[in-house]
């Protein structure tokens, strides 16, 4: 088999085999394969597309190319929830502990956030003492003792898409519906969950910018999963604006914890009640408004924020920081961006909110780079909201000064303000399954 | 700028800036872009294509890369001809020196040949004693003195069509009619000659399959040599099968004299005089009518075997071997290919006829292959003729009896015989000016 062939058969037009597909991903794990045929291949693929066939072959190909866990001494049933990324996407703090409390297994392994804010493991690392590094015995004898751990990816998960990710993100190859449906799954099939809820966000600070697309997607990953076995279901969620009010890491977590105590905002607390209804369906605890119910009643009883002090705990964080969030380190600097003029806010572009936390040091720009846990923005003002000249719309919090300038500029030209009230948008747009 | 807008914005369908290909040529030739930014941007021009203006500034770029050789002290106009590439294409040897018999000047530089055959110099080399490595004032010195010399490119021509084609040949993007004029026609304006006629090559032994792929090819090769300020022609001709009846150096060599003495194959004959003819018009001896008579004259007057002895004799090699070519090395062994039935002769493949010459030493598999000069294949028959059972077809020469099974299992396979004969095809089918 030769990699030209390959390259020439994708870019014809033609269908690629099963053999061929492995013989290009092991080629891309084991090294064998040069960058300028990944490359062309790419290309190729984001032109002639791949039918379900060649995709899903694609994602086992991703998923068998590194380590595993071996999750086979866990007892029941394993559910996760995945989101292909947004601004002040925090619900994975929300809705583990409430799947858990339930009983249903929720062994969380996370990537670090690239990009605007940290990810789940970043936010984790918040609390003080907060251990994201367990050793695979650690790992899932917490999992069958309390239902729920979150760990960082230690092992070398789907090193395949890695080297294929870095690629295309300097190519222009990024943005292909095969290519995106198989790293995200080729890495979420890697953790052998037994149920999986995939949230599809939409909008400016996602990956899919159209609700179609983000359908389309959804539907080539939901089929992917059920390929390989998995009971799946998929959410639209909107991300032209972000989810809360806090976007950073310590201001995020605070805004789970308040949901948990029910007082969350309203957006948020919809899609991880929704989200975590899912989640306890797939796991057999009823129908989807059954399990609504259910979630519901975690927050209402308190065991959802119980199961999250309870797995603080238990990975050596400070639990007290959730019973009192107050006790965070607060950032050295706030800054107030005020509103110029009176109206209705009709766009706060959350692409523009997440760049703009990234600029005050809630994110990483490389792997390297050292996250500000205090840094990020708290609106007081969304989308639909009427706004007084000289109003706050939001605050923004550093511990470097010099940074509010740049991410006021983000916020100022990511904001549109007008006389007209903006027509609501829906929350879910549409639920796959 | 940035390799990756320059990408994406091609993947887009957007047309390049003239600064954006200069980027590009410019960081391929510096080696600062790296290969699979390369490769990428190739696969997505192969899908995308480039205006006319796009693949002039390409073109332009591809010629700047590189060294130059200083023709200034050269007198009066040169004129050259340059082919896509065939089987058995050795018109140069017979149009160079009918043309600089007339006082108009061939400094010809040639590339090696990689595939099929060797290239004219390879052919040249063929010559005991022949020198194709000339210093620039040598080189220039016998231009001026007896019209033409022929040499071998020891510049940095054109450097980074050199890169891309090395990464093209790898990554299924060589197919792509800018990349391929860009790269011929790079290369040519290099040499900085004031007119040149294209022989675009069409059929199963060169790039182009087709007679419509290879007028538009013309068309944008004529446009950008135009735009450079040269004087423009191509010619659209057969390479179905091979061009006269000899493939392989020595063979071709002695072909081509043979021509020169007005007893060569009709074929090879009528493509020479209607390049040389077009050749002298363009250097302003008259119509091309006109001119097709200059050049039959200088067959039938001797002058023109004798500018090729001339010339020889000026670059070292022994001017006997022209005089009487059965002084030529012979090869150790001979085989006949016998046809196994009795017909008309409907194809008989030029690919697989230069891949048989390939294989029994006439040409490289890798550049540092050394050329068997007198391996080779003459035809017996060409398409069209009627040939009996048992009858030679074509004869092999090769110094390694070994190959004559691989040779002859090609030739084979690209072979059809039938009752009925095939339709003449035309020689040449059209002229683009």
């Amino acid at each position: 088999m030769r990699m030209y062939d390959i390259i020439k058969k994708k870019r014809d037009g033609g269908e690629l085999t099963t053999a061929e597909i492995n013989y290009f991903i092991g080629g891309v794990t084991d090294g064998s394969i040069p960058d300028y045929q990944i490359s062309a291949l790419c290309m190729a693929i984001y032109f002639r597309g791949m039918t379900d066939r060649e995709t899903c072959d694609l994602t086992f190909a991703v998923r068998d190319s590194g380590e595993k866990v071996d999750f086979s001494a866990v007892h029941g049933i394993r559910v996760d929830k995945h989101s292909t990324g947004g601004v002040g996407d925090k619900t994975s703090l929300v809705v583990a502990p409430i799947v858990a409390s339930y009983g249903i297994k929720v062994a969380k392994m996370s990537g670090r956030g690239l990009g605007h804010t940290g990810g789940t493991v970043d936010k984790l690392e918040a609390i003080d003492g907060f251990r994201t590094t367990l050793s695979d015995a650690e790992f899932i004898e917490q999992v069958n003792r309390i239902g729920l751990a979150i760990v960082g990816q230690s092992k070398q998960f789907a090193p395949a898409d890695k080297k294929l990710y870095a690629l295309r993100d300097v190519t222009a190859t990024v943005d292909s519906m095969p290519l995106i449906a198989a790293s995200i799954m080729g890495k979420k099939l890697a953790a052998d969950d037994d149920c999986i809820v995939l949230d599809v966000k939409t909008g400016s600070g996602s990956f899919m910018k159209t609700v179609d697309e983000s359908r389309e997607l959804a539907r080539i990953m939901v089929d992917i999963g059920k390929n390989a076995g998995k009971k799946m279901v998929a959410l639209i969620t909107n991300m032209d604006r972000p989810l809360g009010y806090a976007i950073g890491n310590s201001l995020e977590v605070i805004e789970a914890v308040e949901t948990l105590r029910g007082k969350g905002p309203d957006d948020l607390t919809g899609v991880c009640i929704t989200l975590a209804a899912h989640m306890l369906s797939l796991a057999g605890k009823g129908t989807p408004d059954e399990c609504e119910a259910l979630a519901r009643k975690a927050i209402v009883d308190g065991s959802a924020l119980n199961k999250l002090i309870e797995t603080v705990k238990a990975q050596g964080g400070d639990p007290k920081l959730i019973e009192h969030t107050e006790g965070f380190a607060k950032a050295k600097y706030s800054h107030a961006f005020k509103s110029r003029v009176s109206g209705y806010i009709r766009r706060a572009d959350a692409e523009a909110y997440g760049l703009a936390s990234l600029a005050l040091g809630a994110g990483r720009n490389k792997v390297e780079d050292a996250i500000d846990y205090s840094a990020g923005i708290v609106l007081k003002k969304k989308t639909g909201d009427y706004v007084h000249e000289g109003e706050d719309i939001a605050v923004l919090y550093s511990n470097s000064q010099s940074s509010f300038e740049a991410a006021e500029e983000r916020l100022l030209s990511a904001t549109e303000i007008s006389d007209a009230a903006p027509e609501k948008e829906p929350l879910i747009y549409d639920i796959i399954k």
